[in-house]
């Protein structure tokens, strides 16, 4: 080939230049630094993986939208990863009887799809993906949903973003499957069902009601589901609130109701976690992917200008079809495309010599900076998630610190801390009543006095 | 298919668990913070090309090596990067016009060979490459040569590795040339030649024999270059010392010195630098890949035990055959399948808390710490280079700092100051003598009196 022969980058993909790349490792590092404040670790699998990793739940459909090959010589078909979730079962499933329960666990990197570039859409993109897998015993899983939701709330807070700017829109496949039952179509059509209920909000009305009619659903559910009909709730309405705002009949609006509380208890964890004003129940959202069961949710922007920034939601079989125990599970995943657009139209993306400071901050600690443990009195247990959220937060006394809590059913104090200690953590913080807390330094052995639960962060923030 | 099919990783791919992800982590903030430190500008590119950006310059021969596809329905072949080298050319040709003189850039990411896995070698690895492109006006390239190869000294301290471990070993492709000259074979034979002489350390003595004569290579050049005559010779070593230690003829000992030395500069300017106990010179280090012109070198474990560690080298003409400039240019790329092997067996790869505590660390900043500057005096103008080396490597009173200084010919003072500036760097330090440093707070203005050049680490790592 001749001198000068002009290269250019495959369609869809991206040359990084060193501003390009200052502005991705910004993204990246907030990402990485709120996974590790929250109590997640991260993990990776390869770029690509067996094909057959991918079509065994989604079946030999997905494969056009993969980049597919063999080794030159070799037999066996390989892809690029599409997304991350399959490796993570591939790798739960592998280790699942060594593992904490629950796991949780994060990751960062590229990832690939065959389709047309667009807007917000890449050929390769970086993709963040949490996962919190197994339940905690006692418990319902509630807690780890809105456990997630709170690692994308505090995200966006570190970001600069609002509830004004994004809106976290929950949905509930349990919801669709009650009306499907209700209208009698049979279970074995979920996922045709899930699939058109998912293309709704980029499709004509029209289309959805020639094509659910073409698959013979029932007037009736096509009618409940319309989109015309969407019904966007925010979290902590009442059914009465419901039918009054949405005009619809009280019946209606309790249905609404119980699909946004999957009885009652999402939306109440929510509001006892501060996060309410930043989510809403959303009719349309249903995520097109087969293995999510119960509760699903997408980040938007507000204004609905872009694709979803974020989706994910349950997925409590997904864990047993790759070869490990049953095992229930909740995460996301958000690509780089689609965030970088909303914070550069909200001008939150630093640039300059600010950028390069944001990059030269110290980074989130695998060390637990504090692990919060309870006395055995139900004030002092109720007031854990609640101190570990705030510390998580950080404001304006206390930068956002590593806080964990333990997830066993003891209330042994000397087990408690032996598991902060395992842990590595700077310090525990033992909660004496709803206002106050013993502060111990692991490494010293040092114990404060009763200090006010308040105070904890500064003190943790600032050892000495 | 049914539940509980269990799925592996592919062949020669990795799972990374939590403990492996930190460890990766340490390798990869390591890397970052050397480059950054020595004012390399962090890029990327695609983790897929087009496949002729790699066929263009090696032949069709890689093609085995490569895992290449198609997208289903397309037209295009495509392949994941087996190197970073061509996409740093297409970039840099891209955008030459606009970029500064030297450019110095750095990355660190996932690259892919569909070799059959072996210790020290999978078909995914890390790597990290870095790569100083253009020269310097009115030098020549051995300053070049030697601050990459300064680059890599500071990274293998920081790892805690001493000379007795590893070995920065040359070669020179220059001299080959010389030798293929003497010999009366022509040129177009290089990249034959060079391919055989870098198999020779995998290959036994009678194959290389064999293989020479099979290829009609003269008896004098074959035994020139026989495996039993490698050379290896300490940086700084005068003929009189080869022939001594080598117990060869004087003449060959000045072939040999001239090979190690192309001119003397590269030897004496690796001494003024102070890494000479860190390099040698080494006869059977050729490198094999087609695009390297002058010298090359490899790190290798002391003892011999893995493969190299790193490799790299001079490829002057390889930015215009991908559509830019002439334009001269040396870099290298390490793996870090080898370092990590080489890490664990010399108990260098930190556990537990002290592993997460260097996860801790605040990474080196992309903003300079300090931007050193000489007066017009030629004690001056001699001592910015040291300074910047010592202040990069740190040490027991000065964390490494990121330093840098101007590539310009200018010797004015002002326009040094604005070059430090447009950098961002946060303290000018203005040599004033060769014992003496004023410095500067470039965002106060702030500025100090003469303070002894030893001090401006002290003064820079704390300032205030």
């Amino acid at each position: 080939m001749a001198k000068g022969h002009s290269f250019q980058a495959p369609t869809g993909t991206r040359d990084f230049y060193p501003q390009d790349m200052l502005r991705r490792r910004y993204i990246e590092k907030m990402w990485r630094d709120t996974s590790i404040r929250h109590g997640f670790e991260e993990i990776d699998g390869p770029t690509f993986e067996h094909l057959d990793l991918y079509t065994v739940k989604s079946g030999e459909g997905i494969v056009n939208e993969l980049f597919s090959f063999k080794r030159a010589g070799g037999e066996k078909d390989y892809a690029l990863r599409p997304e991350f979730t399959p490796t993570l079962a591939r790798m739960y499933a592998a280790k699942a009887g060594g593992l904490a329960k629950p796991t949780k666990w994060f990751t960062a990197g590229p990832f690939f799809r065959a389709e047309r570039p667009q807007r917000g859409r890449l050929r390769e993109f970086l993709q963040w993906n949490v996962d919190y897998i197994g339940g905690e015993p006692g418990t319902n899983m509630r807690a780890a949903d809105v456990e997630t939701l709170c690692l994308l709330v505090d995200f966006f807070i570190a970001m600069g973003l609002e509830p004004s700017n994004v809106r976290i829109k929950l949905g509930s496949r349990d919801g669709i499957c009650l009306s499907m039952s209700k209208h009698g179509l049979p279970p074995d059509l979920q996922q045709q069902v899930f699939s058109l209920l998912d293309e709704r909000p980029k499709i004509d009305v029209e289309e959805y009601r020639r094509r659910a009619l073409a698959m013979g659903w029932p007037h009736d559910f096509i009618r409940e589901h319309d989109p015309e009909d969407r019904a966007i709730v925010r979290m902590g309405s009442t059914p009465e609130q419901i039918a009054k705002y949405f005009e619809v009949p009280i019946e209606r609006a309790k249905e609404i109701y119980a699909e946004q509380m999957e009885s009652g208890t999402l939306s109440d964890e929510i509001a006892r976690q501060g996060i309410a004003e930043w989510c809403e129940f959303d009719s349309m959202i249903i995520r097109g992917l087969a293995y999510y069961t119960g509760v699903v949710f997408e980040v938007h922007e507000a204004g609905g200008k872009e694709r979803a920034i974020a989706g994910g939601g349950r997925y409590d079989n997904l864990i047993e079809l790759f070869g490990g125990p049953p095992t229930p599970a909740v995460g996301f995943g958000m690509g780089d495309v689609v965030l970088s657009l909303v914070l550069q139209d909200k001008g939150l993306m630093p640039e300059g010599a600010a950028l390069m400071d944001k990059l030269s901050e110290p980074p989130a600690s695998p060390r637990p900076d504090v692990f919060v443990i309870p006395n055995d009195q139900a004030e002092s247990i109720a007031a854990v998630r609640p101190l570990v959220a705030s510390l998580r937060r950080g404001g304006e006394s206390a930068r956002p610190l590593h806080a964990r809590h333990s997830y066993k059913a003891t209330k042994n104090i000397g087990k408690l801390l032996q598991e902060a200690s395992a842990a590595h953590s700077r310090f525990a913080a033992i909660i004496e009543s709803g206002t106050e807390a013993t502060l111990k330094n692991l490494a010293t052995g040092e114990q404060t006095q009763k200090v006010p639960v308040v105070e904890v962060a500064a003190r943790v923030s600032t050892p000495g």
